[in-house]
Order: C-alpha cells, then sequence, then structure tokens
C-alpha cells in the first residue's frame, strides 16, 4: 500500500472549509469523491492545515493510503479532470508509510491580503479584506516585529480551540505593498483557531491609528482574546505552504 | 440637465455582457437600475464598448442625463453601495453635454490574459483562458508585430457584425509574460465583433507552432474569416480603457 502526499491549491469561497462536513461541501469531501472514483477505493485524506470557510490555499498538504495501481505522477492530471476548477492538484509523490501531513509538518506559512483603497476591488472581492480607510502601514510593519519569536498567543485563539499549549514560535511577520494590496505573511511551527485571522483584525486596529504598535507587545504579555481586536474576515486569508 | 461620464470596471463572469438585454442580467441593466434607484429618474446609459458575455472591463466609459441634484462626485460611492460586487464605478465626471461615451471614443486598449501551465489557475479560472501546452512568445510576439497599422480586418470578424467598413488602424499589438500569464494589449480607432478575441485564437494557432507569424499578414492582406483560428474563450478579455 502506498502513501501519498498531493499539494492542492483551490479557491475556498462557497466551500464551509477543508474539512470534511455533515452536510456541506468541503474541499476534503470533494476531494475524497474524486479519489474514490478514481481508485475505486474508500479514500480517507489528511490535510496539513484545516482551513476554515471561505479561506484558500496555494499549498495545502494532503496524504491518503491507496493500493490502486495508478503511477504516482498520473494522479495529477487525474485528479485534475475530475476536480472542480476552483481546487487543482499541483503535485503527487509518494512518502514513506508513516508520513502523516498534519502531524509532521515543522512549520506553515500564512498570508493575509487586504486591498486598501476607497473603491471596492471588484476582480479581488473574494481573495482579499477590503479596507476603505487609509492604514498606516510603518505602525502594522512595526506591531509585526513584535510577533516574532515564541509567545503564548492565547489572546488570538478562537474559542473553541482544544489544543494543549498555546505557545507558538513565529519565524516570520512582515507586511508588504504592491499599490493597493498589503499582504502579510507569516510563518510559524504551529497555528492556534483563527490565529492569524486574529492577528490581522488586531493590526488593522493599529494600522487605523486606535492603537500604538507596541500594543501586541502587551496583548502577548497576559491579554485576554477579549483585549485584542476582531477577527477579519475569512476571504483575505491563504495557506500558502506547508514545511516538513 | 448634467451630462455625467462614469467609468467601471466590472467582472463579466455571470453577465449576459454590457448591453441590455430582455430576458438576462446584463451589466448596463443592473447598473441603469440602480441610477433609477439613485436619481428616481428612468436613466439611459451610453457604453463606449459592447462587451461580449464574460467579457471583463478595468476602464469601461458610460455616459447618461440627469436632472438629479446630487453632486457629480457623490455618484462614486453611492453607485458603489448600490451596485452588487461584480461591478464599481471608479470614477465620475461632468462632461459637455454632446458628450457620447460610444461615438466620441477615439482609442480603445483592451487586453488578453492566458495562463500557461500544465495545471489549470484556480485563482484567475474566470479571468485568464488556461492553455496546457508550450506557446512560443517569440513567434506571437512576431505574429503581433503584423497587425499594427491600417488593415481590413474582416477576416477577424465575427459574423453578425453590421459596420460599415472593416478598416481599422492598430496602434499598439504586443505580447507580455509574468510567469504563468501571458498577456496581449491591443490599442486600436476600433473594434469589430469579436476582433480581439479571434485575433488570439488565431496568434494561440501560431504559439502552438500549427501556423507561422506571418500567416497573419496573409490573412490581413485577403483571408476569409472561415482561414482565420478559432474565437479564443471570453473569460480572458477585459475592457482596459477607452481614450477620447
Amino acid at each position: 500500500m502506498r502513501n501519498i502526499c498531493l499539494v492542492l491549491a483551490y479557491d475556498g469561497t462557497g466551500y464551509a472549509g477543508f474539512q470534511r462536513q455533515a452536510d456541506r461541501p468541503s474541499i476534503q469531501s470533494v476531494l475524497e469523491e474524486c479519489l474514490a472514483r478514481l481508485t475505486g477505493e474508500e479514500t480517507r485524506t489528511i490535510g496539513a492545515g484545516r482551513t476554515d470557510a471561505g479561506v484558500h490555499a496555494l499549498g495545502q498538504v494532503v496524504n491518503f493510503r491507496t493500493e490502486a495501481a495508478l503511477p504516482t505522477a498520473r494522479f495529477v492530471p487525474a485528479l485534475n479532470s475530475l476536480l472542480p476548477p476552483e481546487i487543482a492538484v499541483l503535485a503527487a509523490r509518494e512518502v514513506p508509510a508513516e508520513f502523516n501531513a498534519r502531524y509532521h509538518a515543522v512549520s506553515k506559512t500564512y498570508a493575509y491580503r487586504i486591498w486598501q483603497s476607497p473603491i471596492r476591488p471588484v476582480f479581488e472581492r473574494n481573495r482579499a479584506h477590503h479596507v476603505a480607510r487609509p492604514l498606516s502601514l510603518p505602525d502594522m510593519q512595526e506591531a509585526a516585529g513584535h510577533l516574532l519569536g515564541e509567545h503564548d498567543f492565547a489572546c488570538f485563539r478562537a474559542a473553541g480551540s482544544s489544543t494543549r499549549t498555546s505557545v507558538r514560535r513565529i519565524t516570520e511577520a512582515r507586511w508588504c505593498q504592491e499599490g493597493e494590496l498589503l499582504t502579510f505573511t507569516v510563518t510559524a511551527d504551529g497555528f492556534l483557531y483563527r490565529m492569524v485571522r486574529n492577528i490581522v483584525g488586531t493590526m488593522l486596529l493599529i494600522g487605523m491609528g486606535k492603537r500604538r504598535p507596541d500594543w501586541i507587545g502587551e496583548l502577548l504579555a497576559g491579554g485576554s482574546r477579549a483585549a485584542a481586536g476582531p477577527t477579519a474576515p475569512a476571504c483575505g486569508l491563504f495557506l500558502v505552504k506547508v514545511d516538513y
């Protein structure tokens, strides 16, 4: 039995998130249906990141076990011919039997895209969060610097999370600007439930001048979830890559 | 009575084109409904370019006459608050009474976007034509050069067109590449029905090596529509700007 690892891109608009759900279409359930059609086996996939409803992926990683005879490389075109246009398989390779896309990830990178303009973006409307008012990029950049290193991110964890510890190590956190598009890129050894969107919602208050950049340091030093900013919308968030 | 000119961007996916139609949603009918709600007047708009179903705009120009008291600049936020997310007004200004967005245009610029990759583009799926096989950009660039100047473009005119003459002057026609994205930009004093898509479909045959670049010259010298290449899909086409 082979263990096969896939890299996926998807537009999460219109999906209930990555994870299989009883009654709503998810990326995982659509992928598993296509795998079943392709292999004739009931297939269960393991995904590296459980992206929420409306969240996108440029490099989600999943693995699954199969006894099908199809050569590994053929899974790419074969699945792409079955998947809907919002989901594409970018790569497939065989991995050791023990490989688990979720538990063996050593870091993940997310990007959050903001469209800063008085006029909403017609073409990026589901792929960026529109902010009409001006934002101070230098202040948001300074705030991002406070995130670097190992911290207890409890103040950025949404209710409903059940992880053992809320300590994570962020190794990259920076904003970059391309015209109206502001992109926040963040890499960590792991993320708490809605952590990126809660961090971005907090940084937006800083960018609007309602808070100072060192507020991030105060929140990390012992703030509750209620003390931090709101959750930024799902449409701006992308799972960029997973490292092993 | 003021004559007001608007610049519009829209994602044409899901619309039957710019022009008002009896039974299907068009950009023009949606815009006119919003103008009627805003001004209390039944408003008729004149659009510079009649983009087809599925074709997009970055800078469509329309004008309309109104007796409403609303200051001209207020039409931008007021219309954007009423329009669906696929359509945005970028600018509004008052123009002389005789200004007609369609008849006074002196040139238009279109762009056609091709996503050249073995794997389809998840995020650009409705905003670029996906071509899986390799394309020779140098050959397509050479072909584009043959389009420059004044020619009879009858071989690139779709049936159903009723214009008086098929002679047009192209002042810009070039390809540029950014990663997997190939963009063809073309400016002319006017375009025949489906002319850009027919030119692109013809250049794709050249890019695939099925025809030589100077085939364009032969077609312009007297080819019929049947001799030229197929019509490229609507989703790759953008009306970029209209000059007056």
